[in-house]
C-alpha cells in the first residue's frame, strides 16, 4: 500500500461507511468518465510523470520501458474544462482522523493552485478522510485563507467541516464535485 | 529517431532555416516556461501516458519502474490557462513537404479538440514543417472546417499557409503562439 501516487489501485475496506471500497482516484476517474459521456465537462487525470532511462524498441507498437523513475509533479493531477471555465485540482486521501497533513501535497502543487487562481481558473483540493468515509472539496479561497493565516503543518478536519463542502457519494455520478463548483462560479 | 512521441529529444539539423536545431517539443517547453516565469499563462505538456507493470520498490524515493508500456493518449499533449481561458492543443512535426498526414494524430485527440470547442475552450493544432523550418498554428475552426469538408488523409501545406498562422521564431519567447491566440479570443 506504499506505492507512489497513481500507481496502485488501493481498495479500502470502507463498506461500513456506505462506500463500495473504491479509492478516491477510482471514484474520480469514473465520475470524470460520467461527466465526459454526458458531455457535462472534459476533465482528466494527468498521467504520472516519469523520467524514462531505457526503452526496448523492437517496433513502435512493442516498445517496452525497461527503466524509469517517478518524478515529483510540478502541477496538480486533474485539470480540464467545465462551462468554459478552466478547472484544476489535486485529490488526496488520508487515514488521519483529526487533520490532513500538508506533507501529502508538494509545495509546487500549492504554488500551482495559487497561479491558477491568479489567472482566473477554478482551483481546489479534494480530500477524503478514510476514517469517516467523507470526501471534502476545499476551494482555493478557503485553502489559501488557511495557508496564509496559519503556521500549521496540517489542516484540521474541523476546518474541512466548517469551510469545505462535503461531496455526496452517489451511483452516477459517483462523486458529483462539479455540483459544488456551481456555487463558486 | 523512431522513438514514440515525447520520449526522445530529436535534434534536427535545421540551422539553414534559422532554427537552432531544437525539436518542436523543446521549443514549446521553453516557451511555456517563459510564459510561466513572466506569469503570462500556465500551460504544461502532459506526461507521456504509460501503463506500469512492474516496479522495484526498496523505498518511496528509490522506486524504479522495471516494466511499462506506452498507452495511446486520449487527450492532447498540452493544456492550461491563459487570460482565464482554457487552452488545449496538440503539436506535431512532419518531414513531408506538401502536406501534414492526419495519421500523425490519433482520432481520440481530434475528438478531444472538438469537445474542447463545444465547452468554450480554445483548441488548436501546432504543426511544424521541418523541410521549410516553418511552424503553423491551425485553430479549431480552420481544422474542423477542413476535416468536415474534405475526405483527404492529410492537410495540404497550402491549407496551413492560407488558413493557419505562422508562428514567428524568436529568442524569448521562442515560439510566441499565444500572441496569435489573441486574435481568436
Amino acid at each position: 500500500m506504499n506505492y507512489p501516487n497513481g500507481i496502485q489501485k488501493e481498495y479500502h475496506n470502507l463498506t461500513s461507511y456506505g462506500n463500495r471500497g473504491m479509492s478516491l482516484e477510482e471514484d474520480l476517474n469514473i465520475t470524470n468518465e460520467y461527466y465526459r459521456e454526458k458531455n457535462i465537462a472534459v476533465i482528466y487525470k494527468k498521467p504520472t510523470p516519469i523520467t524514462i532511462y531505457k526503452v526496448d524498441y523492437p517496433s513502435r507498437k512493442d516498445a517496452v520501458i525497461k527503466e524509469a523513475r517517478f518524478k515529483i509533479p510540478s502541477t496538480t493531477d486533474y485539470n480540464g474544462i467545465y462551462k468554459g471555465k478552466y478547472i484544476d485540482f489535486e485529490a488526496k486521501e488520508t487515514k488521519q482522523k483529526t487533520s490532513f497533513p500538508l506533507s501529502n501535497i508538494h509545495k509546487h502543487q500549492l504554488e500551482h493552485l495559487k497561479k491558477i487562481e491568479e489567472h482566473g481558473g477554478v482551483g481546489f483540493l479534494i480530500v477524503r478522510f478514510n476514517y469517516y468515509g467523507e470526501t471534502y472539496l476545499l476551494d482555493n479561497k478557503a485553502l489559501f485563507h488557511f495557508l496564509e493565516n496559519e503556521n500549521r503543518k496540517s489542516i484540521p478536519y474541523s476546518y474541512f467541516q466548517e469551510y469545505g463542502k462535503k461531496i455526496p457519494i452517489g451511483l452516477r455520478p459517483r462523486l458529483d464535485y462539479l455540483k459544488l463548483i456551481e456555487v463558486i462560479l
